[in-house]
C-alpha cells in the first residue's frame, strides 16, 4: 500500500466531525516532527489547529487543509460505513475521502518527501490544518489562526488550499479566488392592527415593497475578468402570525452578497442603507462580513505554477476559476498571500458514499510535490 | 331589577364560547313562544340558530344577534369572574356584556313589549341568533341560516343588527353598510438552491418584489361618499427555512381586501393577477370572499327610522358609518334586506373587563321598541 492511501484509510477511520479532531491532527504532527517540522498545537476553544512548519527563513509556502468532515447523515444509507474506508471498483469509500482527507494526506506525505529530498531547501514550508471548517461559524479555525499570524508577524507568500477544485477528472479545474460574503439581518419595523383599519397600523411588509423590488432588481457591477458579477440574494423573508385579518407588526429578512472585487463591502453596505432610506423604511439592519474576495492575480507566481503542474503532470489544460462558495483561504489572502486550490474532484462531496478515485489519490501528492521542488528546491 | 337587566345577567352566566350557545336559544325561544312567537331551532353542525317570528305577512323587520362570545382570556385578568356579571360604578361588567348579550336580551325584551302592546301589528318581526359570530369560518351560523332562508324564499326587508356600534355615548354611530372581504392566499413558486450559484436556482421572493411593489402601492379605487377606498394588505408572508445560504423555493403569502361598493370582487381578482402575471411570476392563487360589501341607501327607510330614533330617544346625530370589520348583516343584506346596526358602546368589546352601562343597558329596548312601532305599528 502507498504512503498516501495508508495514511488517508488511517484518517477516515477517524470519526472528526466538526469540530472534533479526533487525534488526526497529533498524528500528523508525529509524523511531520519525525523529519525535522517545528510543530505547533494550536487549540482555540473546541477545535484544534496544527502548524507545522520546515526552513530557516525566506518565502513561506503553506499547505492548508482541514481535519473536520461534514456529518455522514444516516449512516445506513451508506453502501458501506463511511467511517470505515473501502475499496470498490478503484474508488475509495468514506466520509472526507475526497473533502478532504485524501488532499491533507497528499500534503503531509508531498511535504515528508520534499524536505527529505531537498533539506536545505530555499525559503519555508508550511502545513495548517484546522478542525473548524465545515462548522457555521469557523471562529476558532483559520480565521483565529489568521489572527494569531497577525500578532506574531508571521508572513506568508504563497498558500495551496486543498479543497476538492476538480470537476471530472484531476487538475481540470483549479481555484484562483473565491467572491466575497456578505450577510445582513434586516429588521422592518411597523405598527400590528386589524386589517380592517389600515389607517391606524403601518403595515412592514408594504413598507418594505419598493424598496425590495428596487434591491433585487439592482446591478450591483459588472464583475471583472475573474469574477462574474456581484449577486444579491434574499434567502429568507418573514413577517405575519398566520392570522388573516391581523396586520404584522415586523418583519424580518435575510440578505447576502456574493461579492466580486469590483466592488467593496462598505459600498454594497452603503448602497442597501441608501435604498432603505430613501423609500423611508423604518429599520434596523445587522451586517456579518463573513469574508473579504480574493484573487490571485493572472502572472502570479502560484498560479502560475499551479497551471504549469496540472498541464505537466495530469496533462489537462486548468480552468481558472473563481466560482463557488468561500473557503479558508479567505483567512490567508488577506495576510497578503496569493492563495490557490487544487485537490481532486468534487462531485460526491458533503453526500453519502463520498469517494475519491485511487488512482488521483496516488498522484496527487506528485502534484504538490511538484509545486514545492518549482518554488522552493 | 328591569327584565333587560335581568334577562343580560342570565346570559352573560351561561359561557356560551363559540359555537357553544350554553343554552341561551332554548331559554330566549321559550320567552318568545310564551307571547305568540313562532319558534324554530335551526341547529347546523355544532352551531344553534335561533329563528323566531311573529305576524301574518307583510314587511318582515328582523332583529339579528348572536348569543356566541370570544374566550375571556385569563380570567384572573379579570377584575370580577367573567361568567358572573357585576355590577360597579353604573357599569356591568361580564364577557358578552357589550357584545353583545346587553343587545340580545334587550332585542328580545323590546320584542315582548311590542306584541303585547300591538298584537295586530302591521308585517312581521322577527328575531334570529346564531351561536357562531364569533368563530373564524362562521359557516354554520347566519350564512348558513340566510342559505335555508333562500330555499324557503323567506323575505327580508329591513334587519337591525345589535353589534356594539356606538363610540362613546349611545346612539352616537350605527352602521349603515360594511365593507367587502376578499382574500387570497398566494404561492410563488421557484427553485431551490445555493446562494453562491443564484443562476441555478430561481428566487420566489425575488419573482415576487416588483409585483408586491405594484399591489401594496395601487390606488383601487377612490371610494364613494358611502364608503372609503378599498384597502388592500398584505397580512403574512414567508420564504426561506432559516438556512442563510439557501435560496428557498417557495413563498407564501396572504392577502386581503376591504372593499367598497365602488370596485366588485371579479374585478379586484382579476387585477391582481394582471400584476403577477405582467411581472411574470409562476404562482397558485386561492381566493375565499368571505363578505360582499352592502350599504343601506341614504334615504332608505329602515336608515331614516334608525337615524330618527338616536335623535328622538338619545339625543345625539348620529355618525352614519361603514367603518370597521364584517357583521353578520352581510349574510342577510343579499336577501334584499336593508340592514342597519345599532348597538351600546364598543370601547370594551373582546377585551378583559367587558362591561355596558347600566343606563345604556335600560335604554336600549325603548330604541329597539321605537324602530318596531315606527315601521310596523
Amino acid at each position: 500500500m502507498s504512503a498516501v492511501l495508508d495514511l488517508t484509510l488511517d484518517l477516515i477511520r477517524r470519526r472528526s466531525v466538526t469540530p472534533d479532531d479526533a487525534g488526526c491532527q497529533a498524528m500528523l504532527g508525529e509524523r511531520l516532527g519525525r523529519v525535522g517540522f517545528k510543530v505547533e498545537h494550536l487549540r482555540f476553544g473546541e477545535v484544534d489547529n496544527l502548524w507545522a512548519t520546515h526552513g530557516d527563513g525566506g518565502p513561506l509556502l503553506v499547505f492548508l487543509g482541514h481535519t473536520d468532515v461534514v456529518p455522514t447523515g444516516p449512516e445506513a444509507d451508506w453502501r458501506s460505513p463511511p467511517f470505515e474506508p473501502e475499496i470498490r471498483d478503484g474508488l475509495l469509500y468514506g466520509r472526507g475521502a475526497a473533502d478532504m482527507k485524501g488532499s491533507v494526506a497528499a500534503m503531509a506525505v508531498a511535504l515528508e518527501q520534499f524536505v527529505l529530498a531537498h533539506p536545505g531547501h530555499k525559503g519555508r514550508v508550511g502545513f495548517l490544518m484546522t478542525s473548524d471548517e465545515e462548522g457555521p461559524t469557523n471562529l476558532d479555525g483559520v480565521r483565529r489562526v489568521a489572527a494569531h499570524f497577525r500578532e506574531t508577524c508571521e508572513r506568508i507568500d504563497w498558500c495551496v488550499v486543498g479543497e476538492p477544485s476538480s470537476k471530472s477528472r484531476l487538475g481540470d479545474l483549479i481555484r484562483v479566488g473565491r467572491r466575497g460574503s456578505l450577510s445582513g439581518t434586516l429588521d422592518v419595523h411597523g405598527v400590528q392592527g386589524h386589517v380592517a383599519y389600515p389607517e391606524k397600523a403601518k403595515n412592514p411588509i408594504h413598507a418594505l415593497a419598493p424598496a425590495l423590488a428596487e434591491l433585487t432588481a439592482e446591478r450591483w457591477d459588472e464583475g471583472n475578468a475573474d469574477f462574474p458579477p456581484t449577486s444579491f440574494q434574499v434567502s429568507n423573508i418573514h413577517a405575519g402570525t398566520g392570522a388573516t385579518n391581523v396586520i404584522p407588526g415586523a418583519l424580518q429578512a435575510l440578505i447576502n452578497f456574493r461579492f466580486s472585487t469590483a466592488s467593496r463591502a462598505d459600498d454594497l453596505r452603503a448602497r442597501v442603507h441608501a435604498v432603505l432610506d430613501r423609500h423611508g423604511v423604518d429599520y434596523d439592519l445587522a451586517w456579518n462580513l463573513s469574508g473579504e474576495p480574493f484573487l490571485s492575480l493572472s502572472g502570479g507566481v502560484l498560479r502560475s505554477t499551479v497551471v504549469q503542474v496540472c498541464r505537466d503532470l495530469c496533462g489537462v489544460e486548468p480552468e481558472q476559476s473563481t466560482g463557488g462558495g468561500t473557503s479558508d483561504g479567505r483567512f490567508i489572502a488577506p495576510l497578503g498571500a496569493e492563495v490557490v486550490e487544487l485537490g481532486p474532484v468534487n462531485a460526491t462531496i458533503h453526500k453519502v458514499d463520498e469517494c475519491v478515485a485511487v488512482a488521483d489519490l496516488e498522484k496527487l501528492p506528485a502534484l504538490y510535490y511538484a509545486i514545492c521542488e518549482r518554488l522552493l528546491a
